[in-house]
């Protein structure tokens, strides 16, 4: 496949602290630089190199005489004493938020493969921070997943109409524009706030998913969960799905003979070779796109929740390390007083692996089935 | 570790059905059989077979006319006939949740070493059905986790107790009672209704779960998610905790000199050897037992989604599974209108299977530091 | 894929004991039985469910009086003890070779796609039973390898000719007779020989194997040390390729426009959907087949060092469990005198189970590039 | 654990090219720098990222015009275009035995710790060169396993030992010689030839590797077997091993009352914290310290073939890529002529992750045991 730095920076560019005066005044330039497994601009097979330099790193902002004797309240400073033995300094060491460069990058490349091959679109945004929604529960829709304007939104969104709406990243004039606010409000009190981010995955293929350890909602919780500051995962209708009667969830199928085909999936590999289009899709999508842990082609979206960052300016009352004694934490360092904006591209490159590593094991089935004679049976 | 029948089958009871006139009149005894890996009742250190027959199969009941022609709505069918290529009859093969019957016999297993080694107790109950919540918000408590009542509750239930409350399992005389009479209404109608499940993992050693991709949560989520009907899972103050500023959500340390050790924790294994019990432990618990991926020794609890089951007797508009036709389904088989009674077992045998294998890890890392020469660094 | 019982008995019924009087009197039908994972004769895409029952078990013909004291010399019984810190009776628990049943029946099924999908041959025989060789060193060939007779064997051989030589399974008259009689004087004198049996795999196609820790060769070698009794692995030109100077060892590239296609290969399903014919073969193959680790298509061969059997009836001086005292232990139980006879087809299964992986693996790759625009680098 | 560049840089210079005039006149320096993992000379628990350097890069030395038309015979040239369809110039790309650096580096980490937690030596050395044996068949002893000599030596050998024998790491005066010269030979002819190394692993614990698919000569097979121009690998007594009959090979056990403990061994964690020592060990040890795959506490011995390096200077005859033509290759590029002296150190670090990760999972089992109740059974 071809590859460039250039596939890779934008949403390394998206990620990066110092985005706006809500966010973390850090300063880094997060440029990528393709090490190995490319020649001339084309990958190899072997394994990907990626170097992403630190150039603003202040250890000194970390290691306040305070923060050496007392662990953060509600972070990984003690846990991970107690899982390792040893204390590291340096802004909480792996636990740093820092890490999720790496999974950023990782999932820029495969989801120009999913591009390519299927016309795969992954598009996140901002739906919660703290009390405000983008789509507050009405008497007429309680739930998000039942309002047919999330659905016309999640349907269509691209990224480009996500970033419009800088530095929230919530699709929606008025509602950004109060978060915006909101959020400062946090930044001000040297408190801090959590959110949520939607995310949809359009035109996958069916079939991606396993159906019981690794069902494709398993995949993706297991994932989102494993970004840092997230508390919940819900895929498709999601904890209002609880709430509807069978009758009224279920998704009815119907024929795609009438289903349009975007230009995107027209043009990807897929189409070009030849893969079979799915003769079926459902009316309504409260399944989220999965079906007893497989993919039916329809938009997979979910929500991931995110707590309010751990590390705040306030005086915090705790206690030592050694549970001597206690006192109050005033954390240094530079952190985010809301988190969701630059989780962003976090989310979506996650979403983009998950689906990757799908594909693949789903591609070594398709084309193992391809080399068996026609089997008698009718299917 | 001594090991017999009698220690996995209540597990299996639990789960089986027939357990009551609303839950599916299958009437399967779910007897197991240890067949291997242990010998005078004392395991092997190799592979234990467990055996469950099928006592009450009819698979005519499944291959109804209608149903060999219609994929049923938000089963399974469809997905794993465009997954496989061939169609599997008997009650959805591989996604029929009785493969759950495995998970729950080697829950219980772990949950016996678990036991032993730590004296740690997992416990779930019902936490919702359809609309009716055991904790519905109040002014003064919008979200469960901040009620002290329901930590009073998740801090000392026993499974003993959830059984008081067949046939929902939702620890309250009155909401229990409630439940019941709404599902049957949900059966009445051939209809179905979803629900929560809460669980609580009490006295986890500290440093369980790794510090990137499989953070404890991450671990959780993905194995709940993998249980069949799931919707969604959020840890400690979940969704709700997005919606509470940084300052109140963070959990302060607090020595645990003049905190109480429980009797089973006393009495466990860990004790024994001296295992050193950890210094600090949280004021409040809005991290639910786990900081930066990491426990933290306070009780680990998480809420799982699950939708109303798929299969309903009404009858459904759908379409063919080749797309040419359209018509309605009314299924057969025996199902239960409302799952949530009968995940309880899974849900905890789920957990059992998490914790027990971040133990394991992290007991190799725990000797292989207890056999290094000790550090000059002050930690 | 079709798949009955049919396809997996033949390969049991070749490693089954009581074949003839000079392996074990164990005397086992090993009727397999397909109990999931398949219906109506094809495969389901889910986990394939094999039982085979145990018919002629007589655990007291192990259990005697001084095989509980003393564990057996070169055998599983202490280590085993070490390991888990229990005894397991019953012939040797897990380290019985009886769990190559398993391997054998899942080789089979892996087996039939490999000839269905690209026409692969696996054939493995015995090369030597203690000092006596099918390709005993010449002046003129120190090495099998090196003589054009074990090529023109390894080329053509197939398991039906094989079987023509029961009950050694050494293709060749007088050796077989030779061995036969050879192995018969250590049964005589209640003692055991080892021996050699070497493989081939026929008609691979190219680019299986990793480059790096999983070369197909490490692949292969960590499959058949993995065998009861094995002490050693060679691929290609082996221990003897050591010896030879590079510019002889060396196989030369040719085009493969002038080589017959057979027609196993012919009518494949590789053939039948057009995957590329490679270009180039070699003209020498000292390589066995693999090149850097990756295989270059033509035939894959090695050979596998099995040890004397340790169980014998012979008396021997050894030592108790505890250390306490020493005295002799004459065993009890029925095994076999020299193993490479009932070995060749678990080598076989073994050599199927490793390749039926790989081509997976690169089968996903083939189509994971299928579907990306062709790249504009030359090649 | 301790762990500083001067723990790892050792391995790596004994690794390095240019260490004789026999060896390739690359001249590499190979400093290592730990990048992350590690702080104030303390490892963290987390990954450890370590950094070579290339030095002397000459991709022109590769990129010949000859070597862009034709594959070289027996190299990865050919097969990795197969595999990944892409050529990779640069000499051989991932295909470099370059990428062992990483594997030595990794090994030293191992060692480390390997020695303070149970006193674990691992020395290799070469055992032949070509046709010449550091141990060739006597009439007495015509396996060097057999040879009291090699026990001898294999107990007592270490890396300083070996070390004096350079160029060529055979630790006998003559043959040493007797190698250089031999090698030498092959140089001057632009030609190259194989060898073997021997490796041992001394005071490993009991009970490490697994019964079945996983048994420690397996595992040491597929690490040995990955390394780069290896075509063979043998456990103990190994391919000779099969010419021996039971009652001669097995290796009778006797008590450990009367054997010394080692003062590397006492001075361990092992000792230090009260591991049992094995109540026995075994007299003779054609087993190679393993018994049903797992370790009886002798020393792990194991031999390892390596080819004739495939990349010569000669003129050969071969095929181009697209196999419309032949020609004649002289290859570039800077080339050992025999492997075995470098490949001395890459051995041990193979042996020493395989020692590492069976380690680790076995001190999980052993923890785990020891906080469950003792039992009743008698073991």
């Amino acid at each position: 496949m071809a590859l460039e730095e250039s596939d890779i920076q934008p949403q390394l560019t998206r990620r990066r602290p110092g985005q706006s005066n809500i966010t973390t005044p850090r300063n880094e330039k997060d440029r990528v630089q393709i090490h190995s497994g490319t020649e001339f601009g084309v990958t190899l097979g072997t394994p990907i190199g990626l170097l992403v330099m630190n150039e603003d790193q202040r250890p000194k902002d970390y290691g306040g005489s305070t923060m050496d004797v007392y662990p953060r309240p509600s972070h990984a400073d003690w846990t991970y004493l107690e899982k390792y033995g040893v204390k590291a300094s340096s802004g909480g060491g792996r636990s740093s938020a820092r890490e999720t460069i790496g999974r950023v990058a990782a999932g820029a490349i495969a989801e120009k493969y999913l591009q390519l091959a299927y016309g795969i679109e992954i598009v996140a945004f901002v739906s919660s921070v703290g009390s405000k929604h983008l789509f507050p529960p009405t008497s007429e829709y309680p739930a998000p997943a039942a309002n047919p304007k999330f659905h016309d939104l999640v349907n269509c969104i691209t990224r480009k109409q996500v970033d419009e709406y800088l530095p929230i990243r919530c699709p929606d004039d008025d509602v950004n524009r109060e978060m915006e606010d909101y959020i400062r409000g946090f930044k001000d009190q040297d408190d801090s706030i959590g959110g949520t981010v939607a995310c949809v995955i359009r035109h996958v293929p069916t079939g991606l998913g396993e159906p019981a350890f690794d069902k494709m909602e398993a995949l993706l919780a297991h994932a989102m969960l494993s970004i840092p500051a997230t508390k919940g995962f819900e895929i498709g209708s999601g904890f209002n799905g609880c709430e509807i009667p069978g009758s009224q969830h279920n998704d009815a199928f119907v024929s795609t003979t009438d289903v349009d085909i975007p230009a995107v999936v027209a043009e990807s590999g897929a189409s070009r070779v030849g893969l079979p289009r799915p003769k079926l899709t459902t009316k309504t999508n409260n399944s989220g796109g999965i079906q007893g842990g497989i993919t039916n082609g329809t938009p997979i979206y979910f929500k991931v929740a995110f707590k309010p960052p751990a590390t705040i300016g306030q005086e915090q009352m705790t206690a030592t390390y050694d549970g001597s004694d206690s006192g109050t934490l005033a954390a240094k360092g530079r952190h985010d007083p809301c988190v969701v904006p630059r989780a962003v591209p976090i989310v979506e490159a996650m979403a983009a692996l998950v689906v990757m590593d799908t594909v693949l094991s789903q591609q070594s089935r398709l084309m193992a089935r391809q080399l068996l004679p026609p089997l008698k049976q009718g299917s």
